[in-house]
């Protein structure tokens, strides 16, 4: 059975037996953006480092990930540290690597995590999933030809915010929603779910219809769900909704939510993003 | 001249001329909470340590804290390390260390933040300020004797989603709204207003009007400001508000805005914060 490309895309390998946190990965050609990989399984590749850290704690809490580079194709390294150990959460510094022109290794990404022994409580969900149109009934976004490859890797079902048609400046304002999954689906875990955090194309593009370069510079995934809210989600639709709060001197932010179809809110998830006049 | 009690506060002594981001500094008497120091003076001082550091580039957009363990009275050290330096952008990791109980160096803080070189761009507040009483019409919290210290080196109006009276579980929303500053006010900084994204009582004792233990897992703040919008703000009041998006399994987020007093948006900040049932 062939591999999910996602799987392939997040595959670690231990480097060395003394440094348990320490894997070799590799760039995925199957999810390449315009000059590195999409950020989100970036984002994935970290989560995936502190997941398969034979002495994780819990479940992810939080993650943050900041793209210092643009990462290259090939070989990196990833190193997961858990700097400390609670009796109930666990704090992790990661960093992503790779050999620069001049061989040497050059940091291209550094995040931080928690983990954490969820516990039953009272609790709440106080972002009701919007009343939106169900994905059978959306229609599912045609990838035009020449697309960039991750885009590809994803079934996106645009409700609203789409991206513009005609870039004449129009835009008047930055909320997109859509139903998206893996594509081909895949149960849902929480590389996957950091990796879809990111799923949103840019908001300045939406906010002034208006295409100009730009790259997400951090991201940070708080997780509201645990394994077996994941596994009852399995290989649904999460309806992702996104919008900026402000756009100034070349960075813009974007707060977004992502939901189960049955209206468990999963995620919150807020990044910063350079952009170019 | 007695300093402000703040610049005390995050008061960093540079450590060793061969590593110049490594720093002495010392819990704060003035800003005490329960068990510790409040947290957003521990912020704020990775926010100092990064923006005293003599290598740093520009000027803060982003920075996350991550709370791994109660800061003890005392001295402390903080390292910011310059991990990489593009052009425009620099991205920083910074760790905050106390001897533990055996005299060990002992993660108590880590921290991401990345500083960047702002252009004039095309930009716009996609999040208007709520109409709301202005400060001089809304009325000063009272300090109730016995209270916690930092709640008085800040002045604050609040103006909807008080701290309930009563504690008898009749909580409907997580919102509120206050205006807020330094006391006595001091000219806006980054490490102030990195303090600032933390002013906020949390949310589920408003949720619930319960009284649950809590703490701030991480924290994570986007800077929509530079220096000058800063020091247009000066002393001037913020517009502080703050609401939650979900409460499970013993952790909630916190989504937040701070504005200024004519309306310009300096900072979006979310957290993640571990409850008691």
């Amino acid at each position: 059975m062939t591999p999910h490309p996602f799987d392939t895309a997040v595959s670690l390998t231990p480097l060395d037996a003394a440094v348990p946190g320490r894997f070799a990965g590799a760039s995925s050609p199957d999810y390449w953006n315009m000059v590195g990989p999409f950020g989100g399984t970036t984002a994935a590749t970290a989560m995936q480092a502190v997941m398969q850290h034979p002495d994780r704690l819990g479940e992810p809490i939080a993650l943050t990930v900041n793209y210092a580079a643009a990462l290259g194709p090939g070989a990196f390294t990833v190193l997961a540290t858990p700097v400390r150990t609670n009796r109930s959460t666990q704090h992790w510094t990661v960093s992503l690597t790779q050999p620069d022109a001049a061989g040497a290794d050059s940091v291209v990404m550094t995040a931080t995590a928690v983990t954490a022994a969820r516990r039953q409580t009272w609790g709440v969900n106080d972002t009701p999933m919007p009343a939106v149109t169900p994905p059978v009934a959306a229609e599912k976004m045609a990838f035009p030809g020449g697309g960039v490859e991750w885009i590809k890797r994803y079934e996106m079902r645009p409700l609203s915010g789409m991206i513009p048609r005609v870039w004449d400046g129009s835009g008047t304002d930055s909320l997109s929603q859509l139903w998206v999954r893996d594509n081909p689906p895949r149960p849902l875990d929480f590389s996957s779910l950091a990796a879809l955090s990111d799923v949103f194309f840019p908001r300045v593009w939406l906010r002034r219809a208006k295409h100009v370069p730009v790259g997400t510079v951090s991201m940070t995934v708080h997780f509201h769900a645990d394994s077996g809210q994941l596994a009852e989600c399995g290989e649904g639709f999460l309806l992702g909704q996104a919008r900026a709060q402000a756009f100034r001197h070349g960075f813009f932010d974007q707060t977004a939510q992502l939901w189960t179809e049955s209206g468990t809110l999963l995620v919150t998830t807020n990044q910063i993003v350079y952009y170019k006049e």
